[in-house]
């Protein structure tokens, strides 16, 4: 919530207001009471091609739609909210820089999760009605997952006090650019953990394949392991180069978390690839969690499915699913479509790229040593 | 079936078998009756770093337990089987190169898919149960799809007449290696025309994105054209440059084939990657069917997941259904991990590329043109 | 120069010219009297932002500058001519597609390489100069080279005769396409064919190095083998897919074309790429052929460049620089930029694949398998 | 020198000697003169396949000859020496870790780099002579350059004082890990450095060949930036990782500075094909400085080489030239191949990170995420 704090402190400063204020006192209540908030940012948007107050319907941005003496009333949605349903409070957010064309579209509020006039659609899965099924085989992963969720405002009430941005479209650009960027380091830690996952279940699919001697196998571990660990690198030197701003709070190093981001829309991929290399199609050609449990079936699987002679069919099976789940399961929305789309597409980020890159001063590096005068 | 052809042809001609006639009756009569045959080669391996005799349980490479003047016996399974279910007869042959100890695995024969003592295992597949939801959208492809399954031999009787290779193991790497050499030319064919329906697939969800005349869309479009093309040259290569073989039966050529299957381990998985950078997050975050459907929450999605005016959010969502079938979903399957073990994983391509290379005579040019004398 | 047949046969049908009649007796002069003739297409171009009238120089396309009952006379310059001072004759082309206001630009014609009017100027390579140190070990390849020259036509007079378009401009587009296609086509098989030298080069230095029994030597030989096998594939496709134009020339498939050379823009850098992986260091730090052959100097280079036990010092140092010679030397200059730009830059095939790649027609298959009605 | 500074105190502290003190000494010496030091590492190894005293001839590896009260007697090479001729002092170290047979091999040392007994013979690289041609344009950087050597020890004498590791195989190992290590790291700033010129010039190219504006053109800027700023990332993050030792020097991570290193062997070999891509063909076809300058020639250059209007040709030539010297030329030895090779050809990070990986625990997560018993 660092992106708020900084940009809260800096209207505050500008403009006299309040905000920065109450975002610290909201920010030592969730603390205190160790609640988990949710950062809503990203608006259904509607047509790509158009500005907020341009859309057909209004309501595809979030904006204002009532003010009074005790606060504001807004309507609108948030689209692709991971973790949504199971957060205490919602932080909403802007999702673009803005013009004063857009000024109503220009807020930023906190609000209990289960306020009235909020509401939740739950998103899909590939394979989330696994889940439904009973067993823990074929999920992949027993113990945990995730979700998504179109968050509704259905002309929520906000009390002033809760009220992080009302108008003040001008800021609107530098919130998302700070929280585009620390969503954007974030990755170089959340995403790298589920690559060790996945470089281990690789790892024990070859074992249990009776491949993991082959030199091709233990090369593309350690390509796996290369990209993952690049990705890692990336998210700790934006890190490591961040900077204190005036709030107090420190900023990530904008050009190198949006270079984190840009690989993290790459890599992922390639690991997954090489996983599904390693695996083998059985990952995706072996029978039903049923059938392996089934009295007839299940004896001819046990005979048929096995690999090395130490390890049970079942075991074999569960590594086999797990990279299943990682890679086109429920686990692959989150490390596969999410690292792409997640904290802004690829796109968003090649233009932050393009801005932070002080072009400039290395055409002058250039024209230096070529012996070209200015 | 021309791998069977020519080489059960030189069978006949060197051992004076009558392999080749019978598989020449049994051509005639697939084709007069216009039957489907699945070609049945893969078999489960059990451990990878051990020969069909080594294996703990002898079962797990299909061999002879029987033989007697009306014809043999046979035991195993053959694993990953594309459209067996759907499959009028099977055409069994020997997985890998073979070495006297393993005579008894060199077995090929032919079978009606329904005989007594062959039975199937059917696997599943990513999203497999969205097809018992009842509706049209979530599946992506609610008329065409395929499945894999585990083909049983329980003790299988096949008279003589349907016997194609018993015993002579010489002649095992020469049909596999001619088998898998159609096989990944037809690679070259099949998997871009998925590429073409994926490509088709990411236009429209940006023109429903209303993102279509960004030009790094219009690029990664270029991008993903250009290396489906690619594949599909190197399908066209490999048969151009094919030769007769003394058979009658064309073969292609070898190199070039493998060249064209180990593209196919690669490129479908960043055409993917590029489908779903262009469809956006909602891919994954979208709703049920059911949820579109229902008469109040239909209402708010025909709202907040609205594109460009001029098209339905039904449409929509059956875009971004097909981009999730193809890459995350059943179709993921065939597009992606078919791609990149079916007819033979990336490292089987990349030693018949070496193989194939003729490295000595790239020496030698090497040695002509530095001045080297041999 | 089929492009330049087929291109003077429509003009002579549409328009009644005596374009096609001319080449066609041009061409079976040359063919009898075995001429070689320079393809002359790229100008200077000036300002890319700007068309050939809007030049500041009018000269920096090829136009006509006078017209009479003899012929033309024409001002300009072709740049980039590889291989113009050892050809017999000129066939200049225009080099883009035109409008109406750049009709005195859209002008083809022949001359004899020595025409009054004509000369050269000729670019320099890397390492250019050590053909004149006198030796045949520093220059890699000793035997064969080329060059590139910048041909100005400095008030040529041209015959009608060898006038083949003057005016016509709105088949200019259709000759440089047709013309890049059969250039982009051609190079499936001459850069495929250094390649194999490069490739051969790179497996020398690793025997050379004790280094060739390596895994990881023979997978990156492998690697590079299956890239120049893709160029090859893609030129052999684009050849084969080729269909007969009313002329009765044959026209490669123009999207495939375009594609091959899209790969030959990437691939073979990255095979030069894994040469020098595997040539090692000392590639470029190797002392001069000088000291090598040096009383003194060589004798210690004699002890400490000393390879496997079998191979001479200098067969090492000359496959060393072989390698050199096509990554950095003279022949990068064609191996690698020569691959980037001839024949058109990337992007210009890029443009290309997205106009020949029927996008809508790709449309059109997703509408139908999502169940989208038209 | 940290990696010394490290070693030579374990040593120090395990077997009791002086080493760590003398090298105290040395590095107070050469801080206090300010004198620059060669670390020497890489001996010509011979037969890649052959440990130090299995070699035909025992000096492809330095060893000591001769031992006595006053010092040792050390005989050998150095390859690959990167700025050698204009160092002060050498401190030579084992290239590999050794075993008991290598004894004698494992030997390090200080000495003046003008000590009797070292001698040089000078490496040439790409366009070396163009130094020669007395002009500042086709040098492409004619402020800057560098050199590398083959630097012999020709029975040198080394007092006991400048010892600084004599027999003590167990520990070369260690210092060529750690002082790969800090090699490694490096990379991740100074071919960065390199990196930005690049980029710098190829925007330049751009602008004056009036193609800036075009959108491919700024992606594959950004594309280079991205590529750039990733390997900066990796060189700060194994710097920010790194953790203090006994000696009280700082190490660099291990893992992430081999992961540094392995990606400089890959991105900048991209990034010059980017800069190739945005320069031109002109790079490779321009002709020389002297026809530049001469006073006929030269004009009809100045005509036919004009870009955008505000840009004088001979910048132009300028900037292509020093595109040219970083892709091709000099310069190329150092961003390209020393890329490759320096600290390290790619296989021995692989190695690296392979050992660091802890695959072991990536499996125990797996595992333990599919619930699979231990």
């Amino acid at each position: 919530m660092n992106a708020v704090d900084s940009t809260t402190f800096e209207m505050d400063k500008k403009l006299g207001t309040k905000y920065h204020e109450r975002f610290t006192k909201f920010l030592k209540m969730v603390q205190e009471e160790d609640l988990t908030v949710d950062g809503a940012m990203t608006d259904p948007k509607g047509d790509r091609g158009l500005a907020p107050h341009q859309q057909a319907d209004p309501d595809l941005f979030v904006h204002v739609v009532e003010k009074n003496d005790k606060g504001i009333v807004v309507r609108g949605a948030k689209a692709h909210q991971t973790g949504a349903v199971n957060s205490h409070w919602i932080l909403a957010m802007p999702t673009i820089a803005m013009s004063k064309e857009d000024a109503d579209y220009a807020v930023s509020f906190v609000c209990p999760a289960d306020a009235d006039g909020v509401y939740y659609i739950y998103g899909r899965q590939s394979c989330d009605t696994r889940k439904m099924e009973g067993g823990t085989i074929d999920v992949g992963n027993a113990k945990f997952g995730g979700h998504e969720a179109l968050m509704v405002f259905d002309n929520l009430f906000v009390p002033w006090e809760n009220v992080l941005m009302c108008g003040e479209y001008e800021f609107s650009g530098m919130l998302v650019e700070r929280f585009a960027g620390y969503h954007r380091q974030s990755y170089g830690g959340c995403k790298v953990g589920v690559g060790d996952v996945l470089i281990g279940a690789a790892a024990l699919a070859a074992d249990y394949n009776g491949a993991a001697k082959a030199s091709h196998i233990k090369d593309k571990l350690i390509e796996m392991t290369h990209l993952n660990e690049t990705l890692y690198s990336c998210g700790i030197a934006c890190s490591a180069q961040g900077s204190k701003t005036a709030s107090g709070t420190y900023l990530i190093d904008l050009l190198l978390a949006n270079v984190c981001k840009q690989n993290v829309t790459r890599f992922p991929y390639e690991i997954a690839r090489l996983a599904e290399d390693i695996a083998g199609g059985l990952m995706v050609t072996m029978p039903s969690e049923k059938d392996l449990k089934h009295p007839e079936i299940g004896k001819v699987l046990e005979k048929y499915l096995k690999g090395t002679a130490n390890v049970s069919v079942e075991d074999r099976c569960r590594v086999m699913r797990l990279v299943e789940n990682i890679t086109l399961g429920t686990a692959a929305v989150g490390y596969r479509t999410e690292s792409m789309h997640g904290a802004g597409s690829p796109q968003a980020q090649r233009i932050m790229i393009a801005r932070q890159s002080n072009l400039e001063h290395k055409k002058k590096l250039a024209k230096k040593i070529a012996g070209i005068k200015e």
